[in-house]
């Protein structure tokens, strides 16, 4: 079997989900993936666009992500750049939505820092049938 | 809101998803942080207990992984110290089951390299109600 | 030529540099290499055992390393653990101390963090002829 | 004490080195840290510039780092992209060239794949007062 022949892997590994739930599933991975890949990644304002992409280009080729939108925060940079002229990237930094198709249905998977919990949270915006 | 109070977080961002699909979004999460987090970290036969060991200890920290079982392929990790003395891990070297729990459902989330597809794939390996 | 054959390969891509630089540079990346692959990793005061000594154990792989010693800063960890219940490691929080050697030099690597310049530091701390 | 007043953090913390060890040590932290954050990035042919440039512009900000120029190897990628439309990044796939510069010194920290060893070296290319 070949990895890329997807109608025989979803046959025999992923049967067992639908497809909101397949959807969910592999943006899920996605999300966990860039927070663990790149947290600690040196940045400062003047880098952010170019990391930001890298993000977004890596990420987006995980499977069925269709579509990456990655921000990181440019107040808490321009803060740490004048007291450490750079800094390392961390989950509050972060404002991620990442949509990830599965058949016809879309997951918007998102993460940001929620400031009334005091944590970057993830969790499903929408999701919905096309 | 405490991030730690639970229900509420559940009933603002959580409510869309049934608990099938929340025990599977937290559960992928996790596992695409623990490949993410730990590819590339030294290896060798020697040493492989403590990191299966920590990657376990950590992971279960994470928001509904109950049980974890990390398995570092010995088979691979012998032929490689054999030529390098150590390796990076990589993910075909990986066996991970994880169990993760939201109310009444568990979901079995399996990472293991499929020989038929030449990959280390995610999947969920079983799902249902307790 | 052979990877592990370490007198011809000293010969052949090190012999611009003298014992001290040796024991730094080879010391120097693993440090580097020690923070950039376990910061991030989920850790609580119950996991921080099992995380300290899978760092020693996967660096003391690298070129040159004979003993390292690792913590991760309890006070720290206490405090983060009753607000989110678990955290992500920081730099703030390690105190590494990384022996190198080299023929008959030893160099120790130091990272911790100093109060004074509010920053984990990495600098050599003692490197001299056995 | 300020870390950016670096006359003062110079001469309390790195006063046992030579100019010449000095630019060995933070090239070779800078180097240990681009291997480890970046490796197990999804990478594609398609992706590899962006990947490139945000690993530049990161490591750049390291302490001493004035240049560097990273290429992933296109023709690993596109061996991979065929079989599995994308793959993650590994230490053979990279050519790293940094120069990190401390007072005169310049050192050229050299990272790549070498056929002879089958395995990605990092070594001290050139060092010397400018």
């Amino acid at each position: 079997m070949d990895i890329n022949d997807k109608d025989k892997v979803n046959e025999k590994y992923f049967s067992n989900l639908s497809s909101r739930e397949r959807a969910i599933f592999e943006g899920a991975i996605s999300m966990g993936a860039l927070f663990h890949q790149f947290i600690g990644t040196p940045v400062s304002l003047k880098s952010a666009d170019s990391l930001q992409k890298a993000i977004e280009e890596s990420i987006k080729l995980q499977p069925g992500v269709k579509k990456i939108k990655v921000r990181i925060n440019p107040h808490i940079l321009a803060e740490l750049d004048t007291e450490f002229e750079y800094t390392s990237l961390t989950g509050d930094m972060l404002d991620v939505e990442l949509h990830c198709d599965f058949k016809k249905t879309r997951a918007v998977i998102r993460m940001n820092f929620i400031p009334d919990l005091n944590y970057p949270l993830m969790y499903v915006e929408s999701i919905k049938e096309e």
